[in-house]
């Protein structure tokens, strides 16, 4: 996690990120992602193209950085009364949103860059809010999996099926949920 | 499964798919992937460029269908005697060789092409080997789990942990194959 986890926030250096991120944000909404370039970026976030190149190196890696931050979560997991509805109904979301065009492109843009510290970033968010989760239901005195045991039952074979097979439907996520709490009552 | 499952054997097509597959494997080993163009595997293959273009339209996916080729199992999964052993066995080798630096590149090379035929196919042949390991069991009378289990429990954790985490050692593979052994008899 500890990565490129952003520049001081409000310096120059995180204006020039922000935008350069919106740039790229915006044309990806506007033109095919092929046809974007580093110039354009440039253009349309008001920067030289040699600002991006010196910070990102290559095209795929500016767009790695705007994948991992568009994946990073803007909200606490929903408090729905109980750690197995919370974590079903983060579950549900979060196998929705990957599965859509633009989860599916986000994934890709986070694993075409070099190195892991994009995917570790993705992997670290995933474990935050599973930690909330987790945190929440304790402090009920519930039995809740170790996030471990989350990432290893819930969301990899989430995230597995939509890279190399169907999306897993509701019906399956729930399955995946279920199993993974039954496990931790019987520890 | 059915999508470019690949030309007859020994038909021109057929010749010409292992020349430019060897050709480009041959690149990929000696020199840096960047570096490797059509132009360049058409001279190696002592095809025209345009037989390249023609067939496989962009590099991504002519490197994308040259690594599903490469993921193909080339023999049946060892027989160890039980269920058990035997996936254990193979989960290790499949873990092991995935997260080797070939093994990411392969799983980056299908990952990149456009739509799930290669992704897919990969899948398939995973499944196909626990399916061989699967009748085996059954046959000798043992408790093994469904496929689409195996998939979840044990092959899921391992590639999401490569692409987004740190690969699991062989201890964990260990865990996750007793954990869905113990699935199964559970039932």
């Amino acid at each position: 996690m500890g990565d490129r986890e952003g520049p001081r926030p409000g310096g120059r250096s995180a204006r020039v990120q922000a935008s350069v991120h919106g740039a790229a944000r915006a044309l990806l909404a506007r033109m095919d992602r092929a046809q974007v370039t580093i110039p354009l970026i440039a253009a349309e976030a008001g920067v030289t193209p040699s600002t991006i190149y010196r910070r990102w190196g290559e095209l795929h890696e500016l767009l790695a950085d705007v994948a991992v931050e568009r994946l990073r979560p803007d909200m606490a997991p929903a408090d729905t009364g109980s750690g197995r509805g919370d974590l079903l109904a983060w579950a549900e979301q979060y196998a929705e949103e990957m599965s859509s065009d633009l989860g599916r492109r986000m994934i890709r843009d986070v694993l075409a860059a070099e190195g892991g510290a994009g995917p570790r970033r993705c992997c670290g968010y995933v474990a935050e809010q599973i930690g909330v989760i987790a945190r929440r239901a304790l402090a009920r005195g519930e039995a809740f999996p170790e996030t471990d045991a989350v990432l290893d039952r819930v969301v990899a074979p989430i995230v597995y099926r939509i890279l190399f097979d169907e999306a897993l439907g509701p019906d399956r996520v729930g399955d995946l949920v279920a199993t993974a709490m039954a496990e931790a009552r019987r520890r």
